[in-house]
Order: C-alpha cells, then sequence, then structure tokens
C-alpha cells in the first residue's frame, strides 16, 4: 500500500528543484505523491504523524474499525484526550476508555487525560522537523512552529492517512512573511500573529501557507513560534512553517530528543509568491475584541474597559514562559474580588516545571483557579462567562457561543495583556501597568525545566498483541454503520424539500443536547434534520435502506436548494443522513465540503440542469431512477433522469463526480471501498480519496 | 428583633444545668430561645453564624430580599462559591455575580469561586467554639469539629437564621461515643466513620447528635474530626460535636486565630442518652461499596476489584494530611495508563501548602489530574466515572446516580486506600500495598504549613455603604416572587388529581435541564409536575392568582394522595407549584417536610376526613371553601368544608395548623409575613417560623 502511494516520488522532486526553494516547498515536495506544485492545483502528501483528539477522534477509531485496518501505516500516530475531560455523565470517561482500547488495537501512542493539549504535546514529544502531520484538529498545524508541514483536516482523511493514504490539498501559495528587529518589552509572539490578523483578517491566508523567515525569527523561542503558527489557522491559512534553525535545535535538545533535529532553511535565492515584512520592534500589545479573531486594536485603545475573567492558556499560548511571566506578574498581588482569573496549564510537564519552580504557589496566592491541565474554556467545555461581560483570553477563537455563552464578550489578547487586566480589574495595557507597578521585564524561562517525564502517554502495543485487542466500548459508543453499496436502480420518496443556503447545523445540529453523542451514529441520526422538521428522523425510519441493498428498494431522498450543505465542515451531516436511509440528495447546488462529505459516505449527490424542477417536486412524491452503475462508470456521462412517479413528470440531473470519486460512490463510499481493499478484495476497482474539510473541530 | 428572640434564655439555661453535661447539651442550652432539653420536643436555637453555599445560595438571597432584610443579623454569615463552577454556560458565572453583589449588599463576607468547600474554609477561618452555625448544606455539621453546634437546613431557614430567627429543631438526643486507642497505621479519620456506617447505617442516628469524646481523641488532629464529623451526615445525625480542648486551641493557633478559642469539654459527670465504644487501634481499612455510604466492608475483603478512577477530596477528606499522604504514596511512582487519579484541593490554602511542599509535584508526575479547588465531583458536578467502572472516591457520598452516570459504581473510602487503589489499578488495602512498597506510614503535616492569606475571602461592606448596593442581576436571575396573602374565600379548580407517593422529584424535578434554573423561579415553574402531567405549567397559566389577591378569585387547586411530596426537601417543589398558582392542596395525608414547605410559602395544605373522598374529585371540578380566616385564627378549630360546585359535593377538611403557622399562612407565607415586620407594620401578628428540612444539598 504504502508502495503505491510512493509511486512517483520523484516527479515531486524534480518540481520541488523548479519550485521557489522555500521551506513549505520543501516539505511539499519531500512528500508529494499526487501533482505539482502549481498553487492552485489538486496535489496528494504522504503522511509521516497524524494526531486525533477525543472530540473527533471516537469517530476516526471507528472508521479504522470499519476499514478494517490492521495497524497505522504512519510513522507515528497519537491519540489525545484533551477536549472533553469535564466529565459531567459517564460518555466522556466512556470515550476515554474506548479511545485508549482503539489506540492500543491500532497502533497508536496514547495520551492520557491530564496529559495535556495535543498540540503543544505532540511537538515536545514527537515533532519532527521535515515530516507531514495530519491531524483531526485545525490547530494542527501548530507543529509547523518546528519546519513541520502540519495540517488540519477531516477525521476521514485522517482516517485516510493512518491507512497509508496520501492526504489530498489544494496547492497553497506561499507567502513570506520577513520578521526583522526584537519585541519590545511586555510584547509577545502572540501579538505578532494578531499583528497578520489586524492586517489581513480571518481569510487573508486562505490556500495559503505562511512562512516566517528573517533576521527576527532569532529572537523568538520554539514555543513562541508554536503561537504564532497555531493562529495561522485564524487567517484561514493551509499551515504556518518556519525554519528548523539552531532554536529549533536546542528546543529538540531540551526535550532530550535533538537526534531528531535537522535543519531545514529557505534557499538563499527564495522566491515566495507573496511576501510581507513585520519589524516586530514597532508591534504593540494587541487585543481581537468580540467576536471575531480579527478584530484587532491596541491594547490601549480599549484600556480602562471592565474584564470580569482572564483565562491563560490553551494551544495559542501554551509556552512555560507565558505562564512564568503571568506568574511574576502576579507574585505578591491580588485579582480583584470580582474577577475570575483561571489558568489552564497546557500539559502535565508544564504544570509540574511551574508548580516546582513556584510559579503556581504565586498565581494561587493571587486568587487563580488552577484548572487541570487541558483545551477547556478554549471549545467551550466550562469557563464560560457570564453574558455581555468581558472575558479576555490567551486562546484563538472568540467566534460568538464558542465559550459556552450565548451573549459572550471573549477578548483574545497575550498572557501579558490577560495578566495585567486580572490583576486590575479592567483591560489593561501591559507597559502602562508594568510602570505603575514598578516591574521590570521578568526573566523567563523558554525551555522546560524538569527531566522529560513521558509516563502519562502509552506506548503502542507490538503488532502482534494489538491484534488481539478488544475495543471497549461503552454502551454509549457505536460501531461505525455498515453501509451498502449503491444499487443500479433507485426508487424512494422525497422525505423533505428544503430551501436555498441550508447549512450543515441544520442538518446535523451541535449543542449540549447532541454533541455528546459524537461516539453513537444511531443517537445523533435521532437529531438529524430536527432544526428543519423534528419528524425527519421518525419518517426516515420507514424508508430505511435495507443492507445488503435489495436493488431499487429502500432508503429515501431529499431535495435541496442552492448552497446546499454550507457551514461546518462536520461529516457527521452526511453520515447520519446516511445512516437513516438518505441514498439521493437533489439540490440546486451544493457547498464544496458537504458535497465531498456526502461522496464520501456513499450519498449519491445530484444537481438539477433546470433549477426550477426543484419546486415542481413535493414532499411524498416518490422519485425512480436507473442506470445508476452506467451513469458513474469511469468517462461515463455524468447525466441522469429522475421519472417522479407520483406525478408523472420526469427531471434531467447530472452529478459531478471525477474519474477519481465514481468507483467509492458505487461501492457505499470510501471506508467500504476501503475494507474491500483491505479484505483483499480490489473487485471495485475503488480510488479511495477525500479533500480536506477546513474547522474539523467545530 | 434580636432582644424577642433572647427573651428565654433563662428557661434554657436553667434545664441545662439540670441536663446530661454533654458537650451538646452545653452549646444547645447556651443558645436555647424556645422549648427544652426534653428529647423529642421542639426547640429554638439562636444563631451566632451562618453559611449558604452557590448552588442553594441564590434562592437565600432572593429571600433576603424579599423579606426587606437591610442587614444580616448574625455575627458572621458567610456565602461561599464552590459547588457550581464549570461554568459550561453563562448561568454559572452569573449566579458567581450576583452572590457577590448580594454578600454586599446583606453584610456577608464572599468567598470567591477558587477559595474552596466552604465546610474547611469556614473552619478555618471563622469557626468559633462554643457558637452556633446553621448552614444551606447538609455538611455544615463538620464544624462540629471545633466544637460548635452546626447544623445544615433548608434555605428559608438559614435566611430566617439571618434575619435574626431562631432555628428550630427537634430536641436531639445525645449520643456519646468513646474513642480509645489509636489508629493503626494505614489507617485514618475516615475509617473511623466508616466504622460508624458499618455498625448502625444510614439512618443509625436520626434525631441524634453523635458526640465523640474520650482518651481516643487526643490522637485526632482538628481535620480528622472533621472528617468525621462531616459524616455524621450520612448517618442521619443532627449533628455532631467534639470537645474544644487543646487540640482545638492547636489548630486555631495555626490559623492565626487561637483568641478565637474557649474550653468546652464534657462534665465529668457527663450522662449521655446513648452510649457507644470505638477502640480506634481494632479498626482497618473500611469502604463503602455502591451505592450506599451504609454498605461499608473491610477493604481486604473487596481487594482485587478493578479500580477506574480514584478522586480525593470534597469535605469529607479536606484536610492537609490527606492529600500529604497520597503524595507521599504516590511520590516516585505512577498510575496505570487507564486509572484516572482525580485530585480536588479543598480550598486555594490547602493547595498553596501543597504546590509550596512539593506534594504536588509527587502527584502531577504520578500522572494525577488537579482541579481547581472546590467541590466538584462530590456534588455530581464533572468527573463523572464510565457506567459500571469502580471510582473510589474519599466523597461521602455515593447515592447511585450522584457522580453524574446512572449507573455508577462508586465506593468511598480514605485517601490512602484511594491512592493504592490509583497505583495499582485494583481496590487495594493500603496496608498491603505499603509492605509491597516497602513504604513506611509518611510523617504528614496536620496543620497549615504556611502563612494564612484571606484574600479570595471578601469583607463585608459597611453597613451605610452596604445600603446602597445594587443586586447584579444577570438575565438568568429572577427575584422571588411576590405571594399574596390567602384570601377568605377560594373558588378554585382542581388542575390535577395524583395518587400516592408523589415525590417532591414529580412535583419540581432535579436533572440537568432543570436544575441550572435554580436561580430563576419563573423558569423552573415552567417544570412543575410535568413528569406527572406536562401539560400542568400550561393549564396553571390559566388559573393564576392575581397579587393583591382578589378575594375567592384566582389560583387553582391540587388534589393528592398519600404521603404527598415525600422524598428530597427541595423548597423549590411548594414555591414553584405556589408561583403558577397554586393556593390550595387536599390530600390524604402528607410527607413532613413538603407539608411545611407548603405553609412556608403560603400554600392552604388540607387533609380529607374521609380518604374516599379523594376518589370522587375529578380535574378541573370546581371546589369552594370559604370561612379560612376564621378557620385559621389562634385557638379556632381546624375544620373545614369544602363545596364541589360541579358535583354538588361537600367534603370535610382539616389542617394541622399549629397556632404559630397559622398567621404566616394567612399571610401568603412566612417571606410576605417577615416583610411585613421588617416594613414595620406588625398587623399580620405572625410568628413565623420553618421546620428544619433534611438533604438541603439535593
Amino acid at each position: 500500500m504504502q508502495e503505491r502511494d510512493r509511486r512517483q516520488p520523484g516527479q515531486g522532486r524534480e518540481q520541488a528543484a523548479g519550485a521557489n526553494g522555500s521551506v513549505a516547498h520543501q516539505l511539499i515536495a519531500a512528500h508529494l505523491v499526487e501533482g505539482t506544485l502549481e498553487p492552485g492545483g489538486d496535489i496528494g502528501l504522504r503522511v509521516d504523524q497524524t494526531l486525533t483528539q477525543d472530540a473527533t477522534g471516537t469517530l476516526v477509531m471507528q472508521e479504522l474499525e470499519a476499514i478494517g485496518l490492521d495497524r497505522v501505516r504512519t510513522e507515528v500516530s497519537v491519540q489525545y484526550v484533551d477536549h472533553n475531560i469535564l466529565q459531567t455523565d459517564e460518555r466522556n470517561a466512556e470515550d476515554h476508555a474506548f479511545l485508549r482500547s482503539a489506540a492500543r488495537r491500532f497502533g497508536l501512542w496514547y495520551s492520557k487525560p491530564g496529559n495535556g493539549v495535543s498540540h503543544p504535546v505532540h511537538m515536545q514529544r514527537f515533532g519532527i522537523p521535515g515530516k507531514t502531520l495530519a491531524g483531526s484538529d485545525s490547530h494542527t498545524c501548530a507543529a509547523g512552529s518546528l519546519g513541520m508541514f502540519a495540517v488540519g483536516t477531516g477525521g476521514l482523511e485522517v482516517a485516510l492517512a493512518m491507512a497509508g493514504r496520501p492526504l489530498r490539498l489544494t496547492m497553497p501559495q506561499i507567502w513570506g512573511v520577513r520578521l526583522t528587529g526584537r519585541l519590545p518589552d511586555w510584547v509577545s509572539a502572540k501579538d505578532v500573529v494578531l499583528e497578520m490578523l489586524r492586517r489581513h483578517g480571518v481569510k487573508g491566508a486562505v490556500n495559503r501557507v505562511l512562512e516566517y523567515h528573517g533576521p527576527g525569527l532569532a529572537s523568538l523561542s520554539a514555543m513562541d513560534r508554536h503561537v504564532i503558527a497555531n493562529m495561522g489557522a485564524e487567517l484561514g491559512a493551509t499551515t504556518s512553517v518556519f525554519s528548523a534553525d539552531d532554536t529549533v535545535r536546542a528546543f529538540l535538545r531540551s526535550e532530550g530528543r535533538e537526534d531528531a533535529h535537522r535543519e531545514i532553511t529557505p534557499a538563499a535565492d527564495v522566491r515566495y509568491d507573496l511576501t510581507e515584512e513585520i519589524d516586530l520592534s514597532s508591534l504593540e500589545p494587541l487585543i481581537a475584541r468580540p467576536t471575531s479573531p480579527g478584530n484587532v486594536v491596541p491594547v490601549r485603545e480599549v484600556a480602562g474597559e471592565p474584564c470580569d475573567q482572564a483565562v491563560i492558556g490553551s494551544s495559542a499560548n501554551p509556552g512555560l514562559r507565558d505562564y512564568a511571566v503571568a506568574a511574576a506578574m502576579a507574585k505578591g498581588r491580588q485579582t480583584p474580588p470580582g474577577v475570575s482569573f483561571d489558568i489552564n496549564p497546557t500539559s502535565r510537564e508544564t504544570l509540574t516545571d511551574l508548580t516546582r519552580a513556584g510559579d503556581m504557589t504565586a498565581l494561587i496566592q493571587a486568587g487563580a483557579r488552577v484548572h487541570q491541565a487541558g483545551c477547556l474554556g478554549c471549545i467551550g467545555m466550562g469557563q464560560a462567562p457570564a453574558a455581555g461581560r468581558n472575558s479576555l483570553r490567551t486562546f484563538p477563537r472568540n467566534f460568538p457561543g464558542r465559550s459556552g455563552t450565548e451573549d459572550d464578550a471573549v477578548w483574545l489578547c497575550s498572557p501579558e495583556t490577560a495578566a495585567a487586566s486580572a490583576l486590575t480589574g479592567a483591560v489593561t495595557d501591559p507597559r502602562a501597568w508594568a510602570r505603575q507597578a514598578g516591574l521590570s521585564p521578568p526573566d523567563v524561562p523558554t525551555l522546560r525545566r524538569e527531566p522529560v517525564n513521558r509516563t502519562m502517554l502509552q506506548e503502542p502495543l507490538p503488532a502482534e498483541e494489538a491484534l488481539r485487542v478488544e475495543l471497549d466500548r461503552g454502551p454509549g459508543i457505536s460501531a461505525l454503520p455498515e453501509l451498502g453499496p449503491l444499487p443500479d436502480e433507485l426508487e424512494v420518496p422525497v422525505l423533505l424539500r428544503t430551501g436555498d443556503d441550508v447549512s450543515t447545523d441544520e442538518i446535523s445540529p451541535a449543542g449540549a443536547r447532541a454533541l455528546p453523542y459524537r461516539s453513537n451514529i444511531p443517537k445523533l441520526a435521532g437529531f438529524t434534520f430536527t432544526r428543519i422538521d423534528p419528524t425527519y428522523p421518525e419518517r426516515a425510519a420507514g424508508h430505511r435502506d435495507s443492507h445488503p441493498a435489495d436493488e431499487a428498494r429502500g432508503g429515501h431522498a431529499v431535495v435541496g436548494g442552492d448552497n446546499y450543505g454550507q457551514g461546518s465542515s462536520r461529516e457527521h451531516a452526511a453520515l447520519t443522513a446516511r445512516y437513516l436511509g438518505l441514498r439521493l440528495v437533489i439540490a440546486k447546488s451544493y457547498a464544496r465540503i458537504h458535497w465531498q462529505n456526502l461522496a464520501n459516505f456513499g450519498v449519491l449527490a445530484l444537481e438539477f440542469e433546470d433549477p426550477a424542477d426543484h419546486d415542481r417536486i413535493e414532499q411524498g412524491d416518490v422519485l425512480h431512477l436507473s442506470g445508476l452503475h452506467a451513469a458513474l462508470a469511469p468517462g461515463a456521462e455524468p447525466r441522469l433522469v429522475a421519472r417522479n412517479t407520483t406525478r408523472g413528470e420526469e427531471y434531467r440531473l447530472r452529478h459531478r463526480l471525477p474519474a477519481g470519486r465514481r468507483a467509492s460512490v458505487l461501492a457505499g463510499g470510501i471506508i467500504p471501498a476501503l475494507a474491500a481493499e483491505e479484505a483483499g478484495d480490489g473487485s471495485t476497482g475503488a480510488q479511495p480519496g477525500a479533500d480536506q474539510a477546513a474547522d474539523p473541530d467545530a
């Protein structure tokens, strides 16, 4: 399998030689197995490492199980538990036990709850310059800090990567951001990426890789670079990369892994597709106002606004120095009674360092609430502020309601700004605060102080032992449902006709009621389309498809308008509907990612040739289509006709499935197609593939 | 007001002289303002101190507001925030802001979220031997460790205590438990109270005070005594008391409050109502199996059962030594990958001590998850285990589902047993573990190590300033609804007829959907009776009563069977129904506490003279009663007649309101009665009073 994936490495390398010499190009070229380095084209990259976290990981593990994979084919795959660790009922703990067993079954490392946030832990324990990393979390890009090519993507894409398949991407433009100068006192890495957001907004780097370079780089530690790379996701970047230089070497040395270092720097004659310059010495403390990471202003412009909560933590400020600077500021001082000052340690290792060095004592004495290591408030798991009360956070995102509070007022800033504001009860420029407090910039460590302790990481089991592991499936955890192949003929009732711009939130809602069932497709399916029509799941129960499918029998259809399936990338929106028997969607047009997800899970997504036909179909009408296998054959014309047997009408339809996707739709989706291959039954001839999906942690 | 409450202290003191000489009698006698020391009689005690926590406190503060109290009349009242601190949406943070403002408005101390669990913090900062304490939390009794008479009770009772009213109790029997010997190695205070539970079960001390005395006492630190006093609640005791001796003096000295000490010991010729003896040296590690604190067995009998989680913390094991002993055991060792080892620091102060001394580092290095200071998993706020997986906790309770997991398997044990089991992944007798590990019992501190730091406690505002404080009422926080007086005549439809044994859980459900509305009576009212009839709140909306009440108009009735209102003491079950217009309940018989709560909130609760009449009334029938004022006049016969105007029948009824309760029912409840008095309008002549309610933290 790996042989096939690597069958064209030479092609990639030749193109790399002709490319622009950037670190990004070097990384891409070394892993290119499909496509060319021409921006905008489709490429496939060999994946060296994967990371999954618990919120997305349970479905990924179910996908591995459904594929029938014996063992991951990556160099390193790690399953982290950092998102759902509040445990307000049994489901979190069940997920943890399931993930641990799946990690043992499939040959992954397992990171226990309490070991910390995936991105910094991965960087510390597993990151290797020059490697590729695919992660089912949008901040996977943080590993670019080490000179890795690290991409956050959907769960199924990560499952495919674990199965040895290439990661499919649109070849990005490489955007060189040249750093000069040094950061002034009380200004830190967070202010650098906030400056990028101030300049370019939240879509400024879509289909681009941000590559930071230049003489200013040397003054930024590896964890500073993590801060900047992490929030490249907020600019919409494919990823961010830094050079693997002496700073990275020093970091790896401090982590006991200097042998993993490999120098990777831009070529002397590097030519970036776009260029930009930041004079670090010109920066000042910045803050993103509610409710977008793009609403960036200087802190001094909003100084004096009340501050009810300040939180330090998350993968967007995970470094020892980020806490140590706050501790130095808080030492011997007090937070006002009305302020909640929350400390979310990044990891058990950082917490150990901070505890032993006295930083934690200083924070606790100042009135801080110290929480377990993990994501917590950053992904809306606790720490929700009161409505309309300002909460300053070192987090990467402040989308409305993400904190758990519907009318929240979350601001994003550096640890310096957060700590100064926590200590005063008002939004405070740390430079002004330091002048008043008479405090010089503290001398804070940038590298770990304590010896490495990896005992909360469980190693992969040896292969033979792993094969004997039973998955620990609590009552709340389903297996991935088996999905049957597409019959040649469909005769299905239309259970729903929607208007335009239906979002995946309307197809498969998030929220406190539905989210806990992310590991349980049958349960989660009960919420499908309920925001549009609460009766849909019940009605669909009468129109499931049998498996193996009785041709032309069972299943149902949905008719959609324009831009069907917009919004979040969640693959659950395709999978839960498919589980309920959705075999066919006919819409005026589709949002790209949902269209991909429908194909990935074997739902036939067709378009009206004449959009006016949309209005002629009523809920309950029965549609008949035949000759599906022929229409999806390689090279066949993508034209079909649906006959409305209720009204005696016909509608002309088309599909947009490229050659590479047709076979997997016929097979019932990528997973059945891959499962057939894993079982040694290549009969489908499918060449599975899935495209990148944004916002996988939504 | 206070003068009147103290009008008969002499009477109490004379009786005390003739009583049994126990510490409990001395404490009761010094505070007795009503009744005698004869067990079983009703008594009233002057209350020196109160504590409220956030889960029950918001309603208490709304009650103070409704009463129109200017300032608390106790010596010390403290509002803690320790229960609802996960903050999964805006409601917790809103409650915190409201409670802080209410503490400032009414002259209470305010303990910030993160400062810790009320009981140990209260003991450390405010406990004074010889004082009485009323708290709206069932583990308030823990302060008996200092020689206080401390009683957990319902929120309204605590509000009345703050208003200077006596606390009404049934005079308990005093049960002397004589301790001899010393605890063996690896056996600790938790095993003492587990031994009491093993001997007597969860109802063994109902209407009794447990008074620990004897030569064994000297070997138990003040915090050890807290452990034992705390879980007196699990035996059903009114409270537990210990002597205020040199151990207490040493404790207060270490807290910087030696001047608060006052020696209180049993008289030389003390005669207890009941006696018991425990030879401490004969005890061994004990554990309560799921799912009752009364299911106690020796740990060795269940050794080897798997252990998936171990949690150290809660007010049932809050001492520095409880964590330090676990840290000493964990130092240099590791928890297995499948075990979650959770540390809930009691308080910011304990956390500081443990952090500075290196105990936290040892625990973190061993793989512990360290959580913020507070109640957390003990009251089902996070840390829920997987269904059926064993969780060993140093908590006081393991009722089914209390952990947040419906089919949970929670065991209660000492920190020694919890730590040994966390390190092995199986239920483990710490003596056996220590033999194998070659560890001698560690030398652990029993008194604080760090200087006192009270900066997370906000002092009460000076009176004049307090009067100007506006309550910080977020959108989710209601005021207590105004309740009108009882009209002389009622003509009301019966909106519901129930069977026997209806519980308060059926009247006002708990659970994740309803519980967050504990601060919002109008919202919570929407859940009233919905477990019996989901249409009740909507139908009641057409039958509210106007305020001020138009005589004989508005409102509605409910007809109940036997044992109406059994179960949890929650006063919400009376208040939400009253809010919806419930003026009259006619039942075959009542559970005591709900009957009291109905009276407290102005609902007329009558009984059928002929229980068979219950079946003759149908939902929708209209009942007419007149002459209510005369029937509730002091000394009047408690007989009434209801005319069913729908069926033309009459039913003979009676009430059981004693003289002291009638006026407040006429006034519309205790709060309107007190409000009238506070406003200087004594016209109702009400002598408000409320009885003790158990399980206030339900």
